[in-house]
């Protein structure tokens, strides 16, 4: 299960907390680390501080985008210091981490943070079904990304070794996901159900909730078609019925 | 509770990573730290890594060995990613962290951390009364110092946040338990208790069963005068008994 966690960096600003996070992943038993944007994985600090985990430094893969790094992941899990709009339902690592390797014992799952100086941003955690916040004290609740990894990774390690219980479900890849978004998100502009000033915020209640809910291959086919019925009625199937209502035939 | 937690760091390499260690202990609430022996507290990478705690960079302080930095706890825990002889008992953070609070209700507590490349020593060992170890990854069990400090420090947060029961004793300071120990060592070698060439074998079996119970001020007191006594019996007292029964006098 472990191994099917990813720990996906976006934009990490710090070279030797890349080297960091891959000693991390290796002290707790994951491989699969994923980078966002820039960052130097081959620097002496990264080298320096994966010690014996330098060897992950070299399979790290890069990705232009968040959307791509969790593609193919049936489940992506964001982290915040932060509440705050857009941040409601955050759950703690400990809380989560159960669940979340319930989910990687049948599909992969990521695990993404932001960068050191401000976190993941509202575009970012758009991509994130589940959110995480470590408990902190008030003072200082912002965590060393490198620590906020580890701590992650050890309550996934602890959770592991107890063994979770199964997921009821098989979630589909972030991918098909993100294209029934797009699907959605065209059709309510056209509906007008979306502002088009602000369309994200409505948007992202609705991933939310679906994000909670977890969605099967089936679930995401049911609902672009939704969607889709709804683009072409939208489009063309208003006339059709405006036709038929005329000549006072039957709807359906 | 968390206040009369303190971190100790016995010759730290990494400045980086004292760094670290203050914001992961601003991060979770504490505030004491101490360094045993060398370690740059001010240096750019200190401040760098500490980030909004660097103002306890300027609070650490130094003592030139572990027994002068915890002298005043009730109660030392020292943290080994290895078993092993002399490391046997070893818990989980998070098995120790309600029993560390419940003894910082009423007394300090050290929490010590070994330097980076290899640990503490069996010497430094020798003043913990508990040991704890994280779960790790047997491939790569052993974690940078830094990480290892947030993770036992967020165990002591969640705990803290449940609000742990009260511990029954009040541990005596660690400075008035190495008396003891002292006067044992000395009493148990004069009676051939102890090997001469190896006396620390057996006293750290007894620091350690003696650390498990947790000794109160009045334990303290009632053992020393104990070890006083064979420590007379060995040198005066053994002749006043002869003397007694050469006589055919009552020996008590």
């Amino acid at each position: 299960m472990l191994q099917n966690i990813r720990v996906v960096l976006v934009e990490p600003k710090g070279s030797g907390n890349i080297g960091s996070v891959a000693r991390a992943m290796k002290n707790m038993g994951l491989n699969d680390l994923a980078l966002v944007g820039g960052g130097r994985t081959q620097s002496f600090w990264a080298r320096a501080m994966a010690v014996h985990a330098a060897e992950m430094l070299k399979k790290i893969r890069r990705f232009a985008t968040l959307r791509e790094a969790v593609a193919d992941c049936g489940l992506v899990v964001g982290t915040t210091c932060r509440g705050g709009l857009y941040r409601s339902h955050n759950r703690s690592p400990r809380e989560v981490a159960p669940d979340l390797l319930a989910v990687a014992r049948r599909a992969k799952a990521a695990l993404v943070f932001g960068p050191e100086d401000h976190g993941l941003s509202n575009q970012d955690l758009k991509h994130c079904q589940w959110l995480i916040t470590i408990p902190a004290h008030p003072d200082y609740p912002s965590l060393n990304m490198a620590q906020a990894v580890m701590i992650c990774l050890y309550e996934l390690y602890l959770a592991a070794l107890e063994n979770p219980p199964q997921s009821a479900i098989v979630r589909a890849p972030a991918e098909r996901v993100e294209r029934l978004f797009d699907r959605m998100r065209a059709s309510l502009l056209k509906i007008g159900f979306l502002d088009p000033q602000n369309p994200d915020h409505i948007l992202l209640a609705l991933r939310r909730v679906l994000g909670r809910a977890g969605l099967e291959e089936k679930d995401v086919r049911i609902l672009i078609g939704l969607f889709r019925q709804i683009e072409w009625y939208a489009e063309e199937g208003w006339k059709v019925v405006q036709e038929k209502e005329k000549k006072g035939l039957k709807v359906r």
